[in-house]
């Protein structure tokens, strides 16, 4: 006996999802037969408009409902900064600081030879462009993560700003607030040694 | 700065899907962005048809397009044995053994006097009835989880239709097939030895 078409295409569904295997879609399946009807036309309704509604911004790149975004088109920022991410999540991470108030450009990605992505495959022309119009943008901080990919594209993108006079930084690293010495890998404790400040 | 609002609605709905907190929500949600239209507007239409087009069996409580279902409408099926389950999902991991080739009858929970669950919750009265008007069924195997809750329901059926003087058997205890005693639990262990049989 198979599963009844409905379920078994829901099941299909729920499987294209990141870290969801057939087990977990099996049981998020039955689990929405069981949901209330207005819940799931919800759901249905979010899907699609998630997908129809949402651009990506032709100045930064971060995900938005109007274009520019929200952030571009700000009066109220600062135009003199701009922070580098890697994706659109990382830009709402850093606003949540709600202490940073220049603006955002979204690579949608890093640079990585292992799976072939080159410059051109991620959002550093536009990037550049932008640079270049702007005359007002006095610094570049570069916001990607802290593995060798991100670390890898902070010196390119580093190498490529430094000679329009552009200061170019970098997110500190070291131990996360918070956390025990103990459990801080090697790495993190070198970093964190390295940029050691005077108090 | 908020998300968007049709990702913050994406971001709900996926909230509402048991086990997914509001990183993971979030996660999905920008997941689906990136995925490919055709899919997403699937996945939409997935979850509405699994909602519309799936019933009960009025006669076994499974999930079904067709009422009966095609279990309970199959000739071929031996219709002396029942086999009770709690979940729909629990029809579906005994079928795939390719086995039994008797009837089920799914109560959809079982009995939780902490959840202040008594009979009526559960799809008893149905099975009750069902057995009062098919003579036909010889044998009740109770395959209710091996729970406390599990085993509570079994012993409540099993005082429930003994009187009628229908056989009813419960699932074998035990070692579970490629498994180690030394990491068994000592329930499982003592209901392996009480289960022992001669070889």
């Amino acid at each position: 006996m198979q599963y009844p078409e409905p379920i078994a295409k829901l099941i299909d569904s729920y499987m294209k999802l990141p870290g969801i295997g057939s087990k977990t879609a099996t049981r998020l399946a039955f689990f929405t037969i069981d949901m209330q009807d207005d819940d799931v036309t919800q759901f249905a309704k979010a899907l699609i408009a998630a997908k129809k509604d949402l651009h990506y911004c032709s100045v930064c790149g971060n995900i938005t409902e109007t274009d520019p975004c929200m952030v571009c088109t700000d009066k109220t920022r600062d135009n003199s900064q701009v922070i580098v991410v890697e994706q659109p999540k990382d830009v709402m991470s850093l606003e949540r600081m709600h202490e940073y108030h220049g603006l955002y450009h979204v690579l949608h990605g890093v640079l990585s030879p292992i799976e072939g992505k080159g410059p051109e495959d991620i959002n550093i022309t536009s990037l550049v462009k932008r640079l270049q119009q702007n005359e007002q943008i006095k610094e570049v901080i570069i916001a990607t993560n802290a593995t060798p990919e991100g670390e890898a594209t902070a010196m390119y993108l580093s190498r490529l700003i430094k000679p329009a006079q552009i200061k170019v930084t970098r997110l500190a690293h070291g131990l996360a607030v918070g956390s025990d010495i103990e459990y801080a890998d090697e790495m993190t404790l070198f970093k964190a040694i390295e940029g050691r400040q005077e108090i």
